[in-house]
This record gives structure tokens, sequence and C-alpha cells, in this order.
């Protein structure tokens, strides 16, 4: 997120209140923004073998997540090109070798090829090649599977690299990380009163940790004063404190990639539209956020850990996970209560970013951006 | 149902996905079919005595329905004039010998006109002739309540004619069930999350009946691959069945004015836009469909009997009941299916019927051409 | 309330139905009629202390109604000016000397002015007199609390003054009803599925008093002709009836400043848009009338006696709520049943009023010159 130079006061004006609670507003994002982006859908480790398959919403979209027979991750709009309807019925399952149509048993090979469909597939005047299941494009990214609405999109790396690069300009810094290596410790699920901007522009800035944060002051003091991390600067963890976690102390070995200093700092990214990457010494949390109204979100979290540090006995997550529930449940709580001012004539015009808020204005930008489009 | 003639090739698009959710295009088909054709509400014999009635919504009204001092059936808009309030609030009832609003106790007789008007009835300014209750068009075919909101209807046969005769060109020999004659021996209300249309689409076909009614195929197993009898076919009873029951056996006498050749027949007649006839040996089964939002529809199945039948000691509907409510409940779990795919834009522009579904285009003609008047 | 001279039949036509269920109109009633007039919102003597708030909605806002340190009521959208989170979120309490948001610590004395905001407040870029809550114009009359939205609305008088000197030419006969000294024995809330104008067009006539109040019709015998009380006319209490109550016994001295003749006199007196003022020998009951929806109303009810009643030992209200409690709930029932007539076809064009209902398209001509502007 670079800072706007296009206003020379450091005082500028959220978007108006509109933006968060018109429908018409919020279909059109699910439009231009959704339905144009890559979007984050959940785990490619969640769907581990040939004909395991998830649902999942993207814009309008249910759509089926699938590990083909050779193994590859493929996405397919869940609905029949015959009469229309609806597929796959269970959140996540376990086909054999094709998907089939309850209605008039149409038949689908795990490619999306129509392979079945009684009295007509042998019919010379019918176009069989014009009937597989609509293809959506998939990309996995350090283990996150990311769909794409568009016909051809471009590669998920002229989206994603920009807002890694902000702060690592060197790519190979990130890599060390390695997200894509790491397990799934736990994940907590919120469902949170507010329109999704609100979710991405609290996470934006740091203005609010000192009210409403305190215990995350206490293990990242540079927070206290409101300070935004953004471009190549992460917040670091206080003296004696060993690790991020409720109690502050340690009970995971460092990520194995991470030189000594590195495993002290906290770096929060946003990958636009949909993920909030939080980078720590010794786990990575990642937010992925699913509008759901224009006034609901759902936040998936989850914590990763390196594998080896899940495969030990005395494996717990308990005290890093209990200190990101205590600060998601405090940012939703105000990312609700700004939801019930959107609608007042006080924010008809919006209302203000201070200058440690002023590059949420980008993200204010891109929106706008894309719905004139 | 005639079949189109108009496209020369046998696989024709269905209707565009937002004719099945699209609030605006339902409440038009509210106003330009079920507000101008004569639309089912029920049995006669339901309301049986002077002053007896019951309340019927039909398009975006309720209806009082009910039996004057001639036994005659008349309906009305359940609306005092006066002030708007309405008037019975019973879903059924009998009343003595008018119909009293609670607000000002402006009174009318059982045939609408207005009989008493506190303070004004003897008001010489008062033109009470035109303050009687507004009249709905009646008609009652075959022992059923049809009403038609249209000013000034033509008879329901021009209407319900043409699709028995498309099936039964003599009309004596659809005469020759005597549906008016039976009475009900059972009643099923079924509340289905999907639009009307997909309910009467569902019926129309039987492409469908190999994949989801492997019950129905052992009874009538012309259904086994997927023919749809229309014009005058119909489809027989399997050799070693007796009845159409779960059981195959027979449990009642058949219906007397038939031949025994159309004892072992099936009949299945849509006369649009809400009724669904089903003609057996030994009885009749009617759906009623009634339309409660664009994708929430309500079906009513009767099943008829003879009424020597029904006087039988030992009646018991169970068995024909049995297997039609199973072949409901299957036809119900793939309409709401295909209402779940409507939205997608994979049916943006619908799917497509086969060369044996290839008639429903014609109902899809009727809808398109009466939402354009 | 004037009596149209406008038309010159006794039978008027009321609102068409569109009135009482548009959404788009009753948005417009809210911009138009609750966003400009002087609105009541409850009553002063809730909020007692300096500090002491509570929240109330007038159309779309949600307001902070405070006593400031001056003992000054005042008023404020509850809505921070920085990124709008709501600053109060219980609906009455106690605050110490500020309001402070929750998000960003941001705080306002409570006249409103801002006085914290961390890190800007002294940064001589930041306009801080910009950034007060925005003020909503308060008045207290007669101990009831009235906001106006408008941005410089003339005083309350001539919003009130009018409606009650057609009942009352000589204010000083109204004033001495005493009625901003009376206490709060008791309050009811009820919520009916209505609209609100229902609520008043019922209380503006009494044509209804005779089939719908039979008991009220005992203690006031004047209604049960339907005669409304308009003009400087009042009902009076029947012969043998002590006082406004279910028994017709009194149980409370009458209010101090009324002559003996007075004492057995009823008023019931509409103040637009939301207040019924019923003035009674011992008593005065107030309905605040609150829309929430099209088809939606709150109505509060406060039953109101003199400081000197309410402090005898065996002060018991019961008797005089019972018999209005029992009144509302007769009325709310026709107002519900008058909601489900208003969207048949039969109302289109809307009913009738008679003679002794007339006045009432006054009210329906203020409603509707107020949308048109």
């Amino acid at each position: 997120m670079t800072i706007s130079t296009r206003s020379e006061s450091p005082f500028v004006s959220t978007l108006p209140g509109r933006y968060y609670y018109d429908p018409a507003l919020y279909a059109l994002e699910q439009e231009r923004i959704f339905s144009t982006m890559w979007v984050c859908v959940g785990r490619a480790d969640a769907i581990a073998h040939p004909g395991s398959y998830q649902l999942v919403n993207v814009g309008q979209e249910n759509i089926i997540v699938i590990r083909n027979r050779e193994h590859i991750l493929q996405a397919f709009l869940n609905v029949c090109r015959h009469r229309g309807a609806r597929l796959c019925t269970e959140a996540k399952g376990q086909l054999k070798g094709s998907i089939q149509c309850r209605y008039h048993a149409w038949t689908y090979g795990l490619d999306g090829q129509l392979i079945g469909a009684p009295n007509v597939l042998d019919d010379e005047r019918f176009e069989r090649a014009e009937f597989g299941l609509y293809r959506v494009a998939l990309e996995v990214w350090e283990g996150l599977i990311w769909l794409n609405l568009s016909d051809d999109p471009a590669p998920i790396a002229s989206q994603i690299n920009g807002p890694v690069q902000e702060r690592f300009s060197d790519l190979s810094d990130f890599a060390r990380y390695g997200i894509g290596e790491l397990q799934l410790g736990k994940r907590i699920s919120y469902d949170i009163h507010c329109n999704w901007k609100l979710v991405l522009e609290n996470f934006m800035e740091c203005y609010h940790c000192g009210p409403m944060h305190p215990e995350l002051c206490q293990l990242l003091p540079g927070y206290k004063g409101g300070m935004a991390y953004i471009d190549s600067s992460a917040a670091t963890l206080a003296d004696g404190v060993e690790a991020f976690s409720l109690s502050g102390k340690a009970s995971h070995p460092p990520l194995p990639g991470l030189r000594p200093d590195e495993q002290r700092l906290y770096y929060g990214i946003v990958l636009e539209p949909n993920v909030l990457l939080n980078l720590l010494g010794d786990h990575v949390l990642i937010h992925t956020v699913y509008p759901e109204a224009p006034d609901r979100t759902r936040v998936e979290c989850d914590w990763l850990f390196h594998p080896d540090t899940m495969a030990a006995e005395d494996f717990d997550p308990t005290d890093a996970v209990e200190i990101f529930d205590l600060i998601n449940r405090q940012d939703w709580e105000v990312c609700e209560l700004t939801q019930q001012g959107m609608t007042s004539r006080a924010y008809r015009s919006g209302g203000v970013y201070v200058p440690k808020e002023h590059h949420i204005r980008t993200f204010c930008d891109f929106v706008q951006k894309k719905l004139e489009q």
C-alpha cells in the first residue's frame, strides 16, 4: 500500500457512508471487484485426493473446487448445463470419478467434460463439447487457493507481488517464511455485522491499537503510539517478550527459514481484495474475508505452524491463538459500531483519515476506481 | 400442450435464469398471468352451507369465497369499502347472514350488497349502491373453484377445454372420469423452495423419471426411457401391476365410468396456470400450485375417490397416497436444486431442453407472451 | 384540526392505499415530515442529572439526548466525526464529563465540542472546531422533549400552538392542566403492525367508538353516536361516573388547576406528527407514536399524575391504566386489520370518510402537501 500523494493535506476524506450499506454499490463491488480479481477461497491441502472437493462462494457463484485424476485442483460453476440444477450439495466430499446431476443424470468427468447424458449424447445434432461445466480460473499461491471469475485473467503474481514487494523489496525474504509449507493448527470463523471494507480498513491502521488493544501493545509497544508499519518496516516484540502469544512466552521453535532478528518481527500485509497476512517468528496467521451482504462479513482466521512443530507430541497452539482471537474480537466490536454510523446524515460525505491513517485512502481510491470501470 | 414447430432443432433454450428469481418478473407474472386467468383455489364441496366461507389468495388479493342464501358460491375481495379493513380473519368459518366489519360495523349481505352503515345508510347524499363488496368472477369446474380477477372474463371453458382436448379429443371420454363427483380422501400440503414454473416444468417431462423415480417406473415402465405422454397417448400399468399404488395391488374398485382398458392408464394433464391433473383407474389426484414468492411455492395435493369407494367400511387411501407422496418429494428435491442454479452466470441465458423435453418450450412461450402483453 | 371546506360533499376520499405500505413513500415521509418537523421523543425528567443521557431515533438518525454541565438538555447525532463509529451504545446511561469513542478515543465534551483526539488535536493543520458532534435542535414543551433535524427550525410554539388553540381558544385554559408538572405513573409500550398514519386517523374519529369501545361509551356516552369532538367541544363523563377509570370510581384527587366543570371533561388532541394528548380530570395520558417501518409502529403510552397524588402512600394508577390500555388494544386490533387491506386493488384509490370522519381529510392533505414539497 503506497501512500497517496495526490492530496496535499494529511487529513483526507473517507468513502461516503453509502459505500458501506447501499445494496446497489455492494452488488457492483461483487461484480467489479470480486468477479474480476483473484479471490482467496481457502487452503489447497484441505482438498487432498483425486475426487475430493469443496464448495465455495465467490460473488454470486457457488463453485466446486475439486482435485482431478492428475492431482490438479480445478474449479467449476456448480450448475448443470442442462436445466441448471445444483450438482454437489455437501460443503465438502469425495467423488468417485465423475460429477452426476441428480435431476436427469447428466454426468461430467472430474475435468468438467460431459461424459453422460441419457438419450442425447449420441444424437448427432447434439454438440456435446458445448455442454461441459463452466470452468473457473484457479491458482495456488503459498498453499492458498485463489479463483478468478474473469474469462482469461492475468496470472495471480500480477495481483499479489506488488503488495508483497511494498514490504519485502526482495521477494526471497518473504519466501523464507515458507507459508506454503505450513499446516493448519487452528481455524476460527467469525460472523461480523459490518461491511467487508471496514474489516480491511481496521487492519490497515494502528491508530486504534492504543485505545482498543492493550494486550497487543504490551507485546508490540510500537503500536501504542498509533504507528502504521508500511513500506519495509515491521513491528518488533518488546524486550522480555519471547513470542507473540497471550503469555508472551515461546512455546514453539521459530520458523526455520528466518534469521534471528526476523524472528522478533511482526508483519501485517493486506492482499486485496480479501486476505490479511500476519507473519510472526514462530507462526503465520491468515484472515480470509468473505463479504456476505452489505452489512455482513465472514472472516475465517487460520493459525499456521511448521509441520515439525505440529508433529511434536506436546504441540498446543492455544497461547498463540488466544492473543489474536482476543484482538480479533476487539476489532470486530468497533467494526460493528462503525457500521451503525454509516447510514447517518453525519457520514453522508464520510469522515476523515488522520495522518497515521492517511494511507487507507489508497484503498478507497482502489475501490472507487474499480466501481467506475 | 402442442409441440412448438417454430424452432427446427429439437434442442431449444429454456427461459433465462432471471425468470425464476427476479422479484419484478414475479410481480409481473402475478399481474399478467394470475390476475387475468382463471386460477384454481380449492374444492367447492369444502364450502358446504349458506354462510360457509373460506379465505384464499390470488395474486396480491385476499378473497372471501362464500356460499350465499341461494346455495351459490360467490367471491369478494376481503376489504371493507369504507376504510379498507380486512373483514374476515379466520381461514374458514360460518357466517349467519351477513359480513360485518369490526371497525365501524359496516355490514354486507352474503351477496356483497352494503346493508348496514351506521349514520350514513339513510343519508340521501350517500350512494349506497356504489359501496358493495368488490366481486370476483367465480366458476366451478369438475368440483374445483376457479376465480378470475379480470373485470369481465371469458367463460372458464375457453381456458380449460383446449388442454383437455389435446389429450381427449372427445371431451366425453374425459367426462367419464366424473371428477366433479369424487370426494377428498387425503390432502397433503407441500412448501417448496422454488419458483412455481419449475414445478410445472418438472411435471411436463419424464426425462427425469428414470433417474429420479424408480418406484414410478416399476408401475409405469414407459417412463423409464424418458417418454413424455402428450397428444392422445397415456402411460400403461406394467403387466402384473393391479393399480397405481406403492404395493402395486388394487385396494379400490375402478372408477365406474371407465372401460376396462382405460382402467390401466395414467394421464397427467397440465391446466395452466396452476393445476396438475393425474387420472388413474381407481382415483384422481390433483396438484394445485400456489406461487408464494419468486422462490417459494405451496402445492396442495388432493387424492380423490368415488363416494361409493369412500363409503366402504374398510376404505384406506394409504397405498395410493404413499406412491405419489414419494414421487412428489423426489420431484420437490430436484426442483429446489434447480432453483439454486437459477442465479448463476452459467444460467444467465438459460439451459437446454432435449428432444424429450422439447414441448416444455411451449410453456415458456406462453409465459413470455403473457408478460409482454 | 379545522374541517376542510374545499370539498362540498361530506363524503371524501381517504389517501390511496399505497400511502400505507410503499417503502418509497415511507422514506419520503421520514425525510419530509419526521426530519423537518419537531418530533416528540420522550420525557425531560427521565434525563435528570448532568451527564445523564438517552438514545432516541428520529427519521434515520440515532441521537444522544444528554443533560450538560449547566443542566441544559442537548441532542447530538450519535456518530463520531472521525470514522463514523456509534458513540453511546446503551439505551440510557450516565456519563462522567465527556463522550468518548471506543475506536480511536476521540473525546467530546457534554456540549459536543471535540476535546480529545490522540496525535492530532495539536496538529496545526487540524481544524478542531469543524469536528464537534452534529447538534440537533431541542426544545422542552410541557415536560416533553422535542427534536428537530432541520438546520435552523422555527420555535416549537409555531408548530404546536395552532392545534392546541383549536380546542382551547384561550391557551391559559390549556395551561391550567399543568402537564409539565406531572409525573410518570405508568408506561406501556405497544408494537403495532400498521402504518403510523392509521394510528393517528383512528384517534381522530369516534365513528368507531360505538362498535369498538363499549367500555369507553359507558364512561363518555357522547361517543356512542360517533360524535367527533373537535373545535372547542369536549366529551363529558356520564352521570354517576366519578372518573375516567375502568370501574368509573375516582381514586385520585382532580388536577389542582381545573374548575369543577372541567374535571368531568375529556379532551383528545392530536399534535402532529407524533403526539396524542388525552386530558382528563385527574390525570393526563400521552401517546407518543414512533414509525418503525411502512407497516410497523411503536406507541409509548404514558399515564401522568400530579406529584402530590403520586406521593400519597396508597397511590395506585391501575384503575386509570386499565381503561385506556383496553381501549388501546381495541384500537390496535382494527388498525392492524386496516393495514391488511391497504395493498388490495379494492383500496388502490382509497376508501371514504363519512361525515363524522370528514375532518380526517385535513390530515391527509397535510401529509400530501408535505410530501410534495
